[in-house]
């Protein structure tokens, strides 16, 4: 695709690589950034740039992390006897964001996946078998998603804490808030039935 | 927003500010960038950096461009007695990628706009005037769009480029190909209308 200029094609290819952006919007992002907003273009070097070279998974929790030991980690308001154990980065900020807990995290990067090579040590199963038998947790919660390969994980790490004592709960997976059961799949509206909890009778 | 990592959270910022992009899809970014496709994110630092810091506009038609003419304004092969007249850089991108045009190019960087004190001499109106004037121009195509502004400009070009015996034309607006009578709004049926073309009869 011709545009003029050498410097703006490149800067449409990588923008191209990024999912879930085409060649279009590639184009739109990467003229708003060198023209209508050049000081945004800018800032966005700077931020990427040391974004990409400070960024480093926590020790602890394999979560993205300036330090070697991650914000949240490190924050002696957390309760660490809660960890949360989430697929990705992307899902404990989801959670974060929801201010709804506020225990410690544990990130798999992915999830057991036999087909593609995925193994419990590429999840840090090995680190997150050290952690559960070694310091105070008392509550593993598993926030993996319903697709097999998270089933699977979640019964992986459930077998993997069970004689250790510790709680093992399983985020509840039902119609969302808002979201209304004619227009459900068939597997939310199981996961809602199985799922469901008693109300108080007076 | 907590995302564990400073460095996160001002790339996150950073990507919120291109248009088209909200806080969901600056973090599913900034995490591919970071830590998926960490490759990508340093080919997109340096294509960024070198964008932001080599496009200009072009001195002879307002394009983006590395060099102070731009490469089409410099290919010889290209015929510079045809201009096409476009609102953007996108337009002209547009325009290229459809390979119906072997011209050159004016870009306006917008549409005549009073009221936002966007006047002639913003969308290089004089500039244009000297080329139309002195250059071997025959044909002048306006590509403006169909907005109030956009028509509005479409004039003032027609009035100035009229004394001069250049040819002045209008790309034609109406039904998009592949796109249904039943569902196009009534203004691009006006347009469809006024710009039919008498087919050959036999």
């Amino acid at each position: 695709m011709k545009t003029f200029s050498p410097s703006l094609s490149k800067l449409i290819q990588a923008l191209s690589t990024i999912p879930g952006i085409g060649p279009k919007s590639a184009t739109r992002i990467a003229l708003n950034l060198v023209y209508k907003n050049r000081e945004g273009g800018q800032r966005l070097v700077e931020a990427l740039d040391s974004a990409v070279q400070n960024i480093k998974a926590c020790s602890r929790c394999r979560n993205v992390s300036d330090e070697e030991i991650c914000e949240i980690c490190r924050d002696e308001r957390r309760d660490g006897s809660i960890m949360c154990i989430v697929e990705s980065p992307a899902d404990a900020i989801a959670i974060e964001r929801a201010e709804v807990f506020n225990g410690l995290y544990f990130v798999l990067h992915g999830n057991l996946s036999p087909i593609d090579g995925v193994e419990p040590k590429d999840l840090g199963m090995d680190l997150l078998y050290e952690q559960v038998t070694t310091e105070e947790i008392k509550e593993v919660i598993i926030a993996t998603s319903t697709s097999t390969e998270g089933e699977a994980t979640a019964y992986y790490i459930t077998e993997l804490v069970k004689n250790t004592g510790i709680r093992v709960s399983r985020i509840a997976h039902g119609v969302p808030v808002g979201g209304q059961l004619e227009y459900s799949d068939v597997s939310t509206i199981h996961h809602a039935m199985r799922g469901r909890t008693v109300l108080e009778s007076s």
